[in-house]
């Protein structure tokens, strides 16, 4: 971001007075809602040496509370009680030595009630894509004004692709065929990093301006038509923040707005940045000198009854990489002001949920109040954290109400990386000794005791931080198998894109080889795996075969109400059951390269007097008196 | 156990007035206390067709509430309530057609109120060991009269060796010199199985007499003695009992007081034993036929929240080995005997705590029963569990009021096989990779918000049933590391015994290899380790070095109360402190083969400002104002 965007961003919204000198560059958020529930609004003012400044008001029924100066002159912070406010446009008069400013303000009325919003759910299974290598519209992006200087080139796995807001848009029916609920996209917000020719933020984790969706992508506008659009055809969308850190293009780095806005910002002031002498590079790429204090990324200190400080302080203080900084969330105006963003994008593009980033390296109370006040405002909204440790007892204690943690983190949602894990070593194992196979997967959801809530924890076989499920190879049985587990158990389940048709890759080369664009997404593109006549017919029965599970869970209580049942994988055979009322569905696995005899009796207690079910990714009835056999690797998924 | 030494022990306790025909054979138990705080009191009563009997008494306070009449016409139940009962004798009329039998049934006055009685703590050290296998006192126990055939064969590992409670009994200021505090034997009831001539019952986990020593260890009376003299010199003393199965040839075997006595023992009845011609061999050992049922020995179904029935019924039902009968605590009446059976051995021989064998095979609520009564009773008493799972987020879940069971188990105490796992995967391990080496302690101990009381958790570094942590080798480094760390963390420490003069072994030959006989233990041994004389030079230097820690460890608040501080190891240094008020200790691991330079300055929020320090296994200062050098594999314990 730069000041010259930001004032247009802000013009959208609001009306500049100028008069005497103007110093305001910026006023974040740029608009607000009336009628919210918590009557605070903070405003945080850019300009030169504005700090100096006084302000008041008169709209009815808004009071300025107090100012803040902090560290830097160069910003105001503004804390408003708008109680009894209605939608309109609020005058805010700043003014100072020589200095006349007057904002019009917009108050928005609210699309709807907080309670009105509904987050997703179990009832849903999640798509998540990245924008840039999703679809492109057709616009060239190549050139767009005003930001440091990037290239596009599809040559290159970590330089942007050129894919778009408008590009998801145009697939949106895609979707519906496959049956998906709703959509994750990675950040769109902007990202204004110079690439250095081999590698860019196309992935858009190093935000620079929390209140712009990146040029590259879109506009604001187009974002919230997407999700309106979206919206009209079934579809949830989910928005993916980052409150750890920002970007380094970040106009708050270069002007600290208070000396502890940032973690361990020693290393970059001009008395530290002198002793480059003992400089080093980290992670291949920036330089730093002795003074940077980098993550450990072990996240033991965080939930440890016994964490030393220096261990915890390392962990959550320490940056994630040096050209993310590291957000202090212990300062109360730097969180205020995140909790107020994404209560921003809620009411103003209408999101379904938010998917936080590296959510437990940020400060955990700062999170809990974040979290404490998005379910004031929003009770039936939905957030999900990446939480990425593999033992459910660590992942579980980050739960909403968790009985593993005295302190409430109040997230709704967490992110199941054990059944990522334990399904990945599994994959390729014959199930024949306890820990092997799909003993893995039993071992491991045997945990759920752990949780506070189960059917609030997504799981996922794989996403855009980790090898694709098929690797470089395409075992469709194994992918079946995954996905039948990931399908019908007690989760909230979550796609990465182009697995439908069986896009493959790891990361031993470079990320950019999971993130690979989908094809048919753009111009010039060979081929066009949007449509049947598109794709291979290795990709076409895939494709079939997922819609087809994906149309059966849509709606079906026996997923998202049904009581679980698993049995110890018996002879390498593994089953799940659901149960609700007089139904019930049985998931069943053949955990090994041989070809099964599965004894029915020993499921009588869920198939009780049924004599026959039917496979629902086949359609074909199957008797339930005698032995089931099952192909080596089968997955059978059977309707009472 | 016969019933001619049946009657034997129940005259020991009461008078039998016979008169007519006699029935009663015996009656468990066989005197009883008055003034406990559950005024019930439930007599077992054996005879044949005793069933048909009435029974009166005209005891003060003493009333009979019922009667119960089991499915075996040999057994009556009576259930008394002595609420307002003294001590005394009781009579007892039983009377049928053609039957009249007085009995004079001994109501003692208990030694101590409830409350009074203090079991083992996280101030204690305990020391197992197995009786047979420890010391013989120098009677010869090669021929006790009523015992099945069994042989004394020190040659042979799995055959009686001959150790007895004598033995133990001379011994008791050896372990007042080594410094522990509590011994724990296993158990020391009547086995009366006969021997195949290579495997016996040594061990002591087939019980055939729940109210009887075996007199191949000695007398009740014998072993009550031990305890008062061991108490005399600051030895507690805990009981190892089983109430998941009983031995084979216990009198409830042949004749089932009821059918649902035991679980599963269809494979017994005639009509099954007649369809042998499918037996087969189970364990190398008994023959059984296709009604038998073993357990899975898998003991998630239990606490999953997705557990089949089947499954669950296999863990907990199912037989531990054909040789161990199968109890059904969900049995209340057998239940009942159990519960009172373990408050008879805290009355009659004063033990300070019970070891509880296999606790998690048995029935889940049964077991909490016993010990919400065991508690109620004896509110200040300690129970250890034997929950052999190897993950915090099982075992933490067996613990009293423990946040992750809907079902509070009452149980005060559990094992931690983590620890004991962990360690023994470490112990040669170079810590050089976050998974390796003493990384796997402090990944496991972070865990410890799991439990709901870390300090009544049991740790060990091997027991009778595992290898040797010396394994066939005699790595005293490894050793001493894995001991202070055992003796200094928030545990309660169990020792077994040996260890602390080098003894080794596994089992891969066989379960004796590590249950050989203490040296010096027995007549005409070479060596004797109980004195300083009889030991090697390697010994004593071992022994001398637990000495030291064990004395220190004595009272320590530091190690009791102390808050607890583990550092993520540094350059495989692996540090854990406890602190109290202004005293701090630090006990710090080198978990490599290199010299290593340890920098103090990371741990200042420990060290504060205290510059030197004691290490309290050597008694030498060291300076803290620089950096500590550390030998390969170096063990350091530092007081402040």
């Amino acid at each position: 971001m730069n000041f010259k965007s930001a004032i247009s961003v802000l013009l959208l919204g609001s009306t500049i007075t100028m008069s005497a000198a103007t110093k305001i560059s910026r006023i974040e958020p740029a608009d607000w809602f009336a009628g919210m529930k918590n009557p605070q609004l903070q405003l945080m003012v850019y300009g030169k040496d504005i700090r100096a400044a006084e302000v008041s008001t008169d709209y009815p029924g808004a009071r300025i509370d107090s100012v803040v100066r902090l560290d830097s002159p160069n910003y105001l912070l503004v804390y408003m009680n708008l109680k009894d406010a209605q939608p309109g446009r609020m005058n805010l008069k700043f003014s100072a030595k020589g200095f006349k400013q007057a904002i019009s303000y917009n108050l928005k009325k609210r699309a709807m009630k907080g309670e009105d919003r509904q987050g997703f759910s179990n009832a849903d299974v999640l798509y998540m894509l990245m924008p840039d290598r999703f679809a492109n519209s057709g616009t060239d992006r190549s050139n767009i004004k005003d930001m440091h200087p990037y290239s596009i080139n599809r040559k290159e796995p970590s330089l942007r692709h050129g894919g778009d807001i408008g590009g998801i848009r145009q697939h949106l029916d895609y979707f519906n065929q496959l049956g998906v609920t709703a959509l994750w996209f990675t950040p769109v917000l902007e990202n204004n990093s110079p690439d250095n020719g081999k590698q860019s933020t196309y992935h858009g984790y190093a935000t620079t301006d929390y209140y712009r969706v990146d040029p590259r992508f879109g506009t604001n506008e187009e974002y919230s038509q997407l999700i309106e659009e979206a919206h009209k055809k079934g579809l949830k969308v989910v928005m993916d923040m980052i409150f750890n850190h920002c970007g380094f293009e970040h106009p708050w780095v270069k002007d600290m707005p208070s000396k502890d806005w940032f973690n361990n910002p020693e290393w970059l002031l001009p008395e530290n940045q002198a002793n480059n002498k003992k400089a080093k590079t980290i992670d291949g790429a920036a330089m730093v000198n002795d003074k940077y204090v980098q993550t450990s990324y072990k996240l033991t200190p965080v939930l440890d009854p016994y964490a030393s400080q220096a261990d915890l302080s390392e962990t959550v203080d320490g940056w994630f990489v040096p050209t993310m900084p590291d957000l202090n969330q212990r300062n109360t105006h730097l969180m205020t002001y995140l909790i107020q963003n994404s209560k921003w994008w809620i009411e103003t593009a209408g999101i379904d949920g938010i998917r936080m980033d590296t959510y437990p390296y940020a400060d955990r109370k700062a999170m809990a109040k974040w979290m404490e006040e998005l379910n004031k405002e929003y009770p039936n909204f939905n957030t999900v954290g990446e939480t990425w440790v593999t033992e459910p007892a660590y992942t579980a204690a980050w739960q909403k109400d968790s009985k593993l943690s005295n302190m409430n983190s109040n997230l709704k949602t967490v992110m199941d990386f054990a059944f990522f894990d334990r399904l990945n070593q599994a994959k390729h194992e014959e199930t024949d000794t306890w820990w092997n196979g799909f003993n893995r997967i039993y071992n491991s959801l045997c945990y759920d005791y752990l949780y506070n809530d189960p059917s609030h924890v997504m799981a996922f076989i794989e996403n855009h931080d980790t090898d694709r499920f098929l690797a470089d190879g395409q075992d469709t049985l194994a992918l079946k198998q995954a996905l039948a587990m990931l399908l019908t158990i007690n989760r909230i389940p979550q796609l990465y894109y182009g697995t439908e048709v069986l896009m493959n890759g790891t990361k031993q080369v470079t990320d950019g080889n999971v993130r690979r664009d989908f094809p048919g997404g753009f111009p010039g593109d060979s081929d066009n795996a949007f449509t049947a006549e598109g794709r291979t017919k290795e990709q076409q029965q895939m494709f079939l075969w997922l819609s087809r599970l994906l149309h059966w869970r849509q709606g079906n209580k026996l997923i998202t109400e049904g009581k679980q049942t698993q049995f110890i994988p018996k002879d390498g055979v593994y089953v799940i059951a659901r149960t609700l009322e007089d139904k019930a569905v049985l998931t069943i696995l053949n955990g090994t390269s041989h070809r099964k005899k599965m004894n029915t009796a020993h499921y009588a207690e869920i198939i009780k007097d049924a004599t026959e079910a039917t496979n629902i990714l086949t359609g074909r009835k199957i008797c339930l008196t005698k032995d089931i056999t099952l192909q080596p690797r089968a997955t059978m998924i059977l309707e009472l």
